[in-house]
């Protein structure tokens, strides 16, 4: 890292810094004006973006141009909650009189946004986790400028849409530096980012180590920042014999498909297949194997990845407590599919039998018992997702893991799988650690633009005051 | 800290461990009934405790008395926010068809009690920031047990009051687990309670060098927990001299009573005085001097926090940008109050001028202009309040100073003194760090008992599931 790359990272902070407080105050029309212009941009330059996009990632024209739609519509998604008023809701508590504690003055709360927010691209979705992602809307939407870290997975696409971006902003007479950008794959670029007075928040999606080496570096300010970072997830999926009795080849199928979607870089992918030792159980491991053996796969997002994948299926391979459930088949454009059987016991006691293994890979863990699940359960601890199947009804087994799977994960499913996270006001994506280190925000959906404000309570406000936090919508 | 020590603490976090499934499923009535019994037990027994906090605090028996009314109401305001069903609020987005992103499946955003909160109390609040304070009103509110550490500096009182709290739960056949007590004074005892596997949360007030070393350990476990953490803040108040041409002497008159509240052991106490350069400014400063000498303090809370005052003095006393504004009159129970002079240039300059006394004494800075009140409200930093006077009308000097005044304060008043924190709804007790380590909390007030819950999306959850999520009001 030189001087001069260290200097542009100053001045992207410094530009965003510069229009903070601008964009602090901006009306909800300005505001929701930009986020629909984005989505437009995007759509403007959709062709060149995609093609782009797919000469870096390899990710295929259909998930992208897929991913596209879903970017412009969270950019529209929290341009109607601007202008909904969201980022703007005060509660007013009038005076009261007497002693305490009846008696108080006028408290208006209301929220300031936070300030410049660090936001660092993840590699596997580069449009909706990257420039304008999920982590950009909603920062943006709250009244914060970004300052963008890209990915070096695709450091080009990230330009030109930038560029795209910019081209808005001057559209708008609006100031560049409310989305800066930062190019640079080493590690000091990233924690020179973080370190940066002027940074008042860091979004992060991407690996343990990684996110961890940033987080550390957040806290390490003399004045710490929030750090909204999303560090990994192995994603338990349980299934009940009942359920497999009657259904379990299109489940074999369905989750076959989600193992190896987007050759497995998904952070919702499900890890660890959980199942009752049981004869259905049984058929359903063999039919998840005859639908994910065949199955090819696009090449991965980075050779890292692909490296750390090897190296993931090397450690499993070199374990007394795992074994392939199948021979995988000759790598296509990606790795083969991937299929373990891990021992339950020893998958509890031993933490490295836990990894993730980003890539189309799984394992099979057969329990003894609804109590063994429930240990399986806790064993993983925090999880973006938990899925149950097979919990129609409620029985002692069924309230005992759903209330395991509540206790890790930021999100329980009932059917389907858990890759593919629709964009709403009740989603959450995020839970205990390491899936979020701050499990109480989420990073998809319309709760997102939370994480960028902060209460301020007025007390005995004169009504400038009140009407200068944001114009009223 | 011998091994039996340990031992204790082990018990009372796996005594709340085995209870938190069965309080994180309490219907709102038991809960709510929790939480006006302890009030009421509380009220029964005042005057006992009354008198032995009056013995180990010397607070006097005005403001304990005045702190139990603090304490019960707002366990009965707690009561009352679960009785309305805030802890069980949930978010329901019905299923859309068609392709994502505007087909989705049903999410509800439900809320997750996180589990065993362990609870520093504080010196200053012996009953309203202790065993039966607001972080445990609101935690037990949220669905949380919760392990108090006690203070040094009240134990008798903390184990009184807790054996009150035991009474309570056993009067309405509740396990004891929901409020357990740790003793000990040691650094050690602290650091162990929040490395316990089995601990989920962390709330504590008190000092900077305490708070950090806990939040540390916090950080460093395997799986880091939120840590809830009140570090410090210096409360700046501005006035300006249109205010003090007008009225003066009633406001210095109030500013001293603020400053010597309590000794000055207030997270609240007005700490720096700005002013412009103005003759008005100047009458107020004699004023101010005048109605403050004179002040009888009583007693410091523990003999530590008298030597931390006297250090804290001696080092502005050594300071070339710092000389006092009256020679102090003798002691009397507790220090004299003090005020200093310091060089408004220098105090933005250098940190050590700006640290917190805890205790009767301000600092006074004069700025030559706006600009430079702005640049020593962001010199201080993360502040839990800011108090603006002078402040009736709108005009650019008004406007950034406000605008400063949000971005490192969570409370802004407009009139009054900071000390004195109403539990309402609307009420913001927390701020950027060191104010608080999660800045967009808030240890006073409703809005207390979101620290301690963690959304959770179910998606597609059959009926029984959504019910078992705390029974619904």
């Amino acid at each position: 890292m030189s001087t001069t790359e260290f200097q542009l990272i100053d001045a992207a902070v410094e530009a965003a810094g510069a229009v903070a407080g601008f964009w602090a105050a901006s009306a909800p029309s300005v505001r929701s004006g930009l986020l629909r212009g984005l989505a437009s941009g995007l759509e403007q330059y959709q062709a060149a973006l995609v093609a782009l996009a797919d000469e870096e990632t390899g990710l295929g024209a259909g998930r992208l141009n897929g991913e596209v739609a879903r970017t412009a519509f969270q950019l529209r998604g929290f341009a109607d909650e601007v202008e909904a008023g969201v980022p703007y809701q005060t509660i007013d508590d009038q005076a009261a009189a007497g002693a305490p504690p009846v008696g108080r003055p006028r408290l208006t709360r209301t929220h300031e946004p936070l300030g410049p927010v660090a936001m660092f691209s993840a590699s596997n979705f580069p449009f909706a986790f990257s420039v304008l992602g999920g982590d950009t809307a909603s920062a943006l939407a709250a009244g914060c400028p970004v300052v963008v870290k890209t990915h070096s997975g695709h450091p080009r696409l990230s330009r030109a849409v930038h560029e795209v971006a910019q081209g808005v902003l001057d559209g708008m007479n609006l100031p560049g530096g409310l989305l800066g950008l930062v190019d640079g794959a080493s590690r000091a670029a990233g924690l020179h980012l973080v370190a940066h007075p002027q940074i008042a928040a860091v979004a992060f999606t991407g690996s343990y180590q990684g996110g961890t080496a940033l987080w550390k570096a957040a806290n390490e300010r003399r004045r710490p920042v929030p750090f909204f970072g999303e560090l990994g997830s192995i994603n338990p999926l349980i299934a009940l014999p009942g359920i497999l009795e009657r259904d379990s080849e299109a489940l074999a199928n369905t989750l076959a498909a989600s193992i190896t979607q987007g050759t497995g870089q998904f952070c919702t992918s499900p890890g660890v297949i959980v199942l009752l030792d049981h004869p259905a159980s049984d058929r359903f491991v063999a039919q998840l194997s005859a639908a994910l053996q065949p199955i090819k796969t696009h090449r991965m997002l980075t050779p890292g990845m692909r490296n750390g994948f090897d190296a993931g299926v090397a450690h499993l391979l070199a374990s007394d407590a795992a074994s392939q459930v199948f021979e995988p088949l000759a790598d296509s454009e990606g790795p083969a599919p991937r299929l373990f059987k891990v021992d339950a016991k020893a998958f509890i006691e031993d933490a490295n039998l836990r990894e993730e293994m980003f890539g189309p890979a799984a394992v099979v863990l057969t329990v003894e018992s609804i109590e063994q699940a429930t240990a399986v359960l806790h064993a993983i601890g925090g999880s973006l997702t938990a899925t149950l199947w097979g919990f129609e009804d409620a029985t002692d087994d069924t309230r005992a893991l759903l209330r395991a799977a509540r206790q890790i994960a930021g999100r329980v499913l009932f059917s389907g799988v858990p890759t593919g996270v629709a964009v709403t006001h009740a989603q959450q994506h995020g839970g205990p650690w390491p899936a979020s280190t701050q499990p109480q925000s989420t990073s998809v959906g319309y709760a997102a633009l939370q994480r960028y404000l902060r209460p301020v309570a007025l007390q005995d406000a004169p009504a400038w005051a009140l009407a200068q936090q944001g114009a009223q919508p």
